[in-house]
This record gives C-alpha cells, structure tokens and sequence, in this order.
C-alpha cells in the first residue's frame, strides 16, 4: 500500500466498499485475471496457516488423520448419489476432454463421491471402522453470484473431513463434536462468535439427512454460514456400496458424516473486528502479534535503534527499522494491517526507560516500563484476544431478536436475526424468502430451542425454533 | 493389508512390480478411479507433511512466505512467454467453458503465468525487492507415458517458489541455495543422495535460461530428477512487463528464478530404500519411527502390557495392543510399513527387565535393559538415519562409471549412471536418446566438472562433463 491514502468510506456506511478495500490496502489478499478468483497473498495466507495449526491439533486429538484424494471426479460417480448430484450439478466445472472415449471429469465441488469409492474398497469389518480422514485441499464451485473475497469465489481452500461410524449413536455423538471444534476456532483462534445449530430440510447439504451449522452475524445486518457438520446417515454408504462385516457376523451399512471449514472464516474475522482504519487482528490469528517502531532523529538514533533491538527480543515482535518511511506512515500501515499491539520508542522514551504499547482495537496508549514490557505485552495480547471476542459477542447479541408475527418479522430483519416458531416446511421457507427478498433460515439453535407453538408466517403447527436473517 | 500376503516379487528381479506392491500394501497410496491420478492414504500424507514442515523452516529462515494462487490460468496470460507455453502445451488440461464469451482457462502445470501477472502489480520499486513467494499446491499435468504412483501422474502435489531479485548475483546465488535446500531434503531427511547439477539446453525448464537439479540414481540402474530450480533471467520479466525503479532512478527488468519439489520425493525414499519385507523409512521421515509389540500369554498379560507401556512413554512409540491379530502378524505388517524401530516385549523379557529391539534396516535384534531404553531408541534412530543414506550412497557410488566412447556408454548405460564429454548439442543429445532407446543426459555436476576434450559421441569440441543414464 506504499503510496496509498488509507481506506476511503466508513465501514458502517458502506460495508461492501469497506470491505474490499481493507482487503486490498491490508494486503491480505488481490484480485486475479481469472474471473471470480482471488490470490491469497502471504498475509491472509499466515492467517491460513495459523488456522490450519490450530485446527489439525484438534482433530488429531480425537484421531483424524491427513489424507489426499485426486480433484477429478468421474461424472459416474459423481451421479451416485442423486440428492448430491442434483444438488452440486449447477456450480460443477468439468474438464474439456483430451479423448474422445474418456470419461467426463469433474473439478471437485467437495469430494463425498470420489472419497466414498475408496472407502467402500478399504472397509470390511468393523474392525476397519471407525475410519477418519480430513483433506485440505482446494474446491470449485462456479457461483453464479457475485464473488467476493474469501467469502464466495469459484475456487477456495477448506478442509473436508469425512467420518465411516459402526453405530448411529457415534454418528451423532461425533457430527456434534467436530461441530464444537469450529465453534473453537471461530470463537476462540478467530474471536468471531456464533451459534451452533441445525439447518432446515431446505438448507441441508444435498445428500445430508441432518446438517449442523456455526452461524455468525455480520455488523452490517447479514448472517454468515462459517462451518457446517453434516449428518449423512447410511445414504452415501447405501449410493457407494460401503459394508463392513459386523460384531454379529452380518453385513451393515456403516454411519457417515461429512464437515468443512473454509477461508471463509478469514472474510468473517475482517468483517466482524475491522474499522476505518482497516483490519483488527486477534492476537492468535495474528502473523506479526507486535510491531515495534522506533522514532527515529539523527543524533539519538544508536541509542533509540538499540533499546528497540531489546524490546524486539523480549517481546518477540517484529522491529520496523526501514529507514525510508517516516514512524507516522508505520504506524498507518501497521494499523492498516491489524498487528495487535504497536510498541513507539523515540528518544524521550528511552530517557525514562520506558516505551509506549498502544492497542489496535482499542486505540488505548499507554507508557509501559522497559523492564516490564515482556510481561505486560504477553498480558495485554491475552486480554485482547479475550475483550475482542466479548466487544463482537455483545454486538451481535444486541443484533439478535425474535419476532411472532410476520409483518414485525418483515421489519425487524431488515437488518436483524430474527427467532421465530417455524413450520420447517420448505415451501414455506421458499415463500419467506421470495417475499422478503432474500431472508433465509439460519439455524435452529441446539441449546434451549422449544418449537411448540404456530408457525408465525403460515400458521400451521410449528416444527422448529429457527433464526433467520439476510445472509452472505 | 488385513489378509494380503507379503510382496511376491523380489525388488532386485521385478523393480516395478515390487514398487507397485510395497505402495499398495504399505498403505501408502492407492490407485483411484480417475485414470493417472493417485490416492494419497494417510500413511504417506504424512511423509509429506513431515517434507513440508522440514522444507518450511529451511525457505522460513531465509524469508520466504507462502501464498496461494488460483489454479486457472487463462489462455492468454499462459501463452506470454512463447518458449513456456510452447513446452507445457501438449500437457495442459482445459476447463470445459460455462460460457462462450469467457476465456479458455488452463488447469495449472506450473504458476509461472499467474503468479507473474501479479508480480507486475505489485512491483514498484527497489524497495520492493526481493520478492519471495512460495506455494503448497496441486499440479497438473495430462502425461501421455505411463504413470506411476509418485512419480508421474495427471495431479500430485508440490510446492514451487517464485522469487524476483534487483541482481543478477544475487538470483545466481539464491538459485543454488535452493538447491542446496533440496539437497538436505533428499539427504538429511528421506536419506536419499543426490548429485547437484545443471541440466543441458535440450532439458531445461521450458523459458528458462538454465536449470539446477538434483539427481538421484535408483538400484534398478534409472536416474530419478528429484527437484530443479530454474534461473529464468529476465525473460519472464520482459513478457509479464514486470519492472522496478532502480536505485538510479531508472527502470529496469528484475531477475527471476522458480525452483519445485514434488511427491516424488517420497516415490524415490520408497525405491532406494524399500527390501522384500516391504518400506524401510529412515526415522526423521517415519510417520511412525517406534512401534511397541507386546508377546501376549493370556497368564503374563497384564505385566508384559504393564512394561509395554512404560517403554511407550519412555520412547514416546506406537504400542500395538490390538488382540486379534498375533505378534508375527504384527512384525510382518509393520516391517511392511517400514517402521525404523520395533520393540518386543514377552514374558521372558519382563522378568530380565529387558526387551527386545528389531532395526527395521538391518534386522539386527539386541536385547535392551528397560532402564536404557530410551537413550538406545534415540541413539539407534540416529544411527539409522545416518547409516541409511551411508549405504544408498555406496550403492550408488557402485552404479557410477564413466566412458570416453560410444560403444563402452551403450554397454554401461544399460544399467548404470555414466560420466563423458559431450557437445553439448541438442542435435547429439537427440541421437544419443534415439539410439540407445532412452539414455537422457541428468546432469553436469556443479562441483569438479571438467569439460575439456572432445565429445564421446560426435567427436566434436565438448562443452560439457555430463552424467547420462535412462531414467523415471
């Protein structure tokens, strides 16, 4: 952003903007030749990682293991399962064939079908179960809508974990338990909150019998889907020919789930804790947690750059000692670019041994003793990570309503999620959404839902207690 | 591998076949549904999750970053540098257009293109040298020969670096630290020697002005290219349009190298060290480096289980307590799986307080005081290490020649890496290839090479002192 001005709209006038430009200006990420398709520069790209690490220390505690599966989906397969064929067909890319008498190709849309086809050939007891294997890989899908950075784009990274169960006990005890894992790291890697629950029969994964969602809510009035955990019973198994050869000596069907979380996750953190003057990082999420600037004169410089040096090894942080920019600019770009926590020492500092320690997301500047500053940094990154969660908590909660009757429904998700009792009938859902221009069901919380009751747009019987609201 | 047999062949009377099998029943990888692509099990994504954390730290120390870019390349950005696109052409697959107004979209077989349309943007200045960017990625390639599981297939996964220099010395310099890197992946980690070298003009990368490689020689008398990286010079740069404002105030074309690893990595660490058992995996690249067999006797159980798992702490291995396979089942599957170190632990052993070791390599056995073994494991891990790569390079020291004529390199050719004099010349090289049905030159070694004389094969001044040999 060398010669840049920093971003030019405020973000709650116009989030859209806002949004795009902190994304350019933080040199997270950029747009790219190829239409609806994004480059993840190394800024959003350590945020990945940062993801990647904490995500893979969950999941192998529970025993999953690492694999790869080719991108290429042989359309005979792929149409296995009709509900999921049907349901992807519209975003799938094919590959132009090289020989005539070669099979269609697809670019995987997610890889149930190209996965399964192996499972059903390394499964024969239970024994061999449960089997467990998560993939990072790339996914296309062709959207037909607008891209939008991280948060839709006709190519992404995600994991995709895929789960072969003996019992439907363990099915559901465990498509709950990765549920929980990505409200870990939305809520405490990313400092996003959501709520955890369960999708309607409209909004399931196409071949899911059941699927489970993280729901967070945007500060401009959208919800956002950022992980879903799908229960996809014996259907696949059934499509896909799985069997093992049970406890009883009988052949069985085997249970199965399916879960993923994308990059998404990345557009959800900029959008809930960035502000005019670009990202607000949590500390865990953060690749450069601290920048030190030094202020630098002439005739003050050694003695300034070496005190810097030993707050840089104390600290850990990252010492911004180019001499062609003034300390001004830095401090811009580093709050352009979200670091948690900017340490200034100038030469006035340096007489009281001290330097000054200012936080990004709340502007707070505060002297802080040299010999103290390893602990009191340590200190306030905690703190921060904890006080961005808690600020974004309380600014969704006050975003949350519910509602009984349609026209206060109408209103009130304008810019709102709205709880209502819900008949859970697709076509009444479908009829919500063509009237409302766009609301959507989100979730069915899975703590306190009570679903008795009218359905507070159709009047039937209520089968749900259910969020809806706009949506990304 | 539940009820397979061992391998049935013999590595040194049918390489390939044995290759083939040790993967499969390894559970290394497996074949998929889609012609020429691979199942990359967990068993081997974890080799090469140990290759990415290894190669990571080595590009991290010198200030790489890693970034993603989309894997469309449009057809126009991918036919800039006319030598390049010229060489992946018959090679590249193409996405089936959704539109008839969009532009025909390449499936990456390398980055080169995308990336550099960006590295326009983004370089301004001096300031902003050197750029460094690498990738984690899958590649593809529509290969016509034979695939081959981590050798050659349509996708594999790879990681390529892109760096952007003011200088011409320092790319020079840069260009060979990264294949010192790819020296000590191959060496110090899969324990796998390899000769640095240059390739000749006929073999280069294709837009390259020269390409490094490392080579490796394999016992059934094949070269294997293991990793390459590319001086490109300004070439792309004057393509991309890619400048920067000098320290002269002036604009001037940047230089530029690229530089890539693949699983085949892990293909050659399979061939070079596997036996008739199955894998032999030297212990920094074992996803499992101890595994801990208790002789079960339903009378001893609970005390030999007891001390099996007290060495499992102490050695921090893999304790193999299922019940329904026997020991000998077990020594078999995890002598397939090419574990370093296997501990055995009966009832006799308890009462001495001692058990016993098995090294994977060597099949050397030594009982081991309880008390000691921790130090022995650690100790005999490191030996191990350095031992196997000790004797891969004897054998392929043995497999070396070199000749001065034509008819004494066709005999030795036929299994062996021969050192000659040579013109260098595409023309030459071409009937070299022609005539022995397949012997390709690998390299000039970096160091000691002494191209003086005249060429074994046309007799011409030579320019070169060459390795050839068939290869993968």
């Amino acid at each position: 952003m060398a010669k840049d001005k920093g971003i030019t709209v405020k973000k709650d006038e116009d989030m859209p903007e806002w949004y795009s430009q902190v994304i350019l200006k933080s040199e997270l990420a950029d747009y790219s030749p190829v239409k609806g398709c994004l480059v993840m520069r190394p800024y959003s790209y350590a945020i990945w990682q940062k993801l990647m690490d904490f995500f893979n220390e969950l999941i192998f505690s529970v025993g999953v293991e690492n694999a790869y599966f080719p991108m290429f989906i042989p359309e005979s397969l792929f149409a296995k399962e009709s509900e999921h064929a049907k349901g992807f067909a519209p975003e799938v890319a094919w590959v132009e064939k090289k020989e005539e008498h070669e099979e269609r190709l697809a670019l995987r849309p997610t890889s149930e079908t190209i996965m399964y086809d192996s499972y059903a050939k390394w499964i024969r007891s239970y024994r061999d179960l449960p089997l467990i294997i998560n993939l990072w890989c790339n996914i296309i899908r062709w959207e037909v809508k607008d891209v939008k950075p991280f948060l839709r784009s006709r190519e992404f990274l995600w994991q995709e974990g895929h789960c072969v169960y003996e019992t439907q006990e363990e099915l559901h005890k465990e498509t709950l338990q990765y549920l929980e894992f990505y409200r870990q790291v939305a809520e405490d890697l990313l400092a996003v909150p959501v709520i955890k629950g369960e999708k309607t029969e409209k909004e399931r994964f196409a071949g899911a019998d059941n699927t489970y969602t993280i729901e967070s809510f945007m500060p401009d009035g959208k919800a956002l889907q950022m992980g879903t955990s799908h229960d996809l019973s014996q259907g696949f198994a059934k499509s896909f020919n799985i069997e093992y050869l049970g406890r009883d000596e009988k052949f069985h069907a085997p249970w199965q789930n399916s879960w993923g979380i994308s990059t998404r996750m990345i557009g959800a953190m900029v959008m809930m804790h960035g502000d005019d003057k670009g990202l607000v990082l949590p500390p865990k999420a953060a690749p450069i947690p601290v920048v030190i600037v030094p202020i630098i004169f002439e005739d003050t410089k050694k003695k300034v750059l070496a005190k810097a040096k030993e707050i840089q090894k104390a600290t850990k942080g990252k010492l911004d000692d180019r001499d062609h920019y003034s300390a001004g600019w830095k401090f811009n770009q580093w709050e352009m670019k979200g670091v948690p926590i900017r340490i200034e020492i100038g030469p006035k500092d340096v007489e009281k041994d001290q330097c000054m320690l200012v936080r990004r997301d709340t502007g707070e500047k505060v002297p802080v003793a040299l010999k103290d500053i390893k602990k009191t940094v340590s200190d306030t990154l905690e703190t921060m990570q904890k006080d961005m969660l808690d600020k974004a908590r309380k600014k969704m909660e006050s975003m949350i309503d519910s509602s009984d009757n349609w026209e206060d429904f109408q209103k009130k998700t304008k810019d709102k999620m709205v709880r209502v009792k819900f008949c859970g009938e697709p076509e009444c859902e479908e009829n919500i959404k063509a009237e409302t221009g766009g609301v959507t069901s989100r979730c069915q919380p899975l703590e306190g839902a009570d679903p008795t009751g009218k359905c507070f747009k159709c009047g039937k019987e209520a089968k749900m207690d259910m969020y809806f609201s706009r949506n990304y």
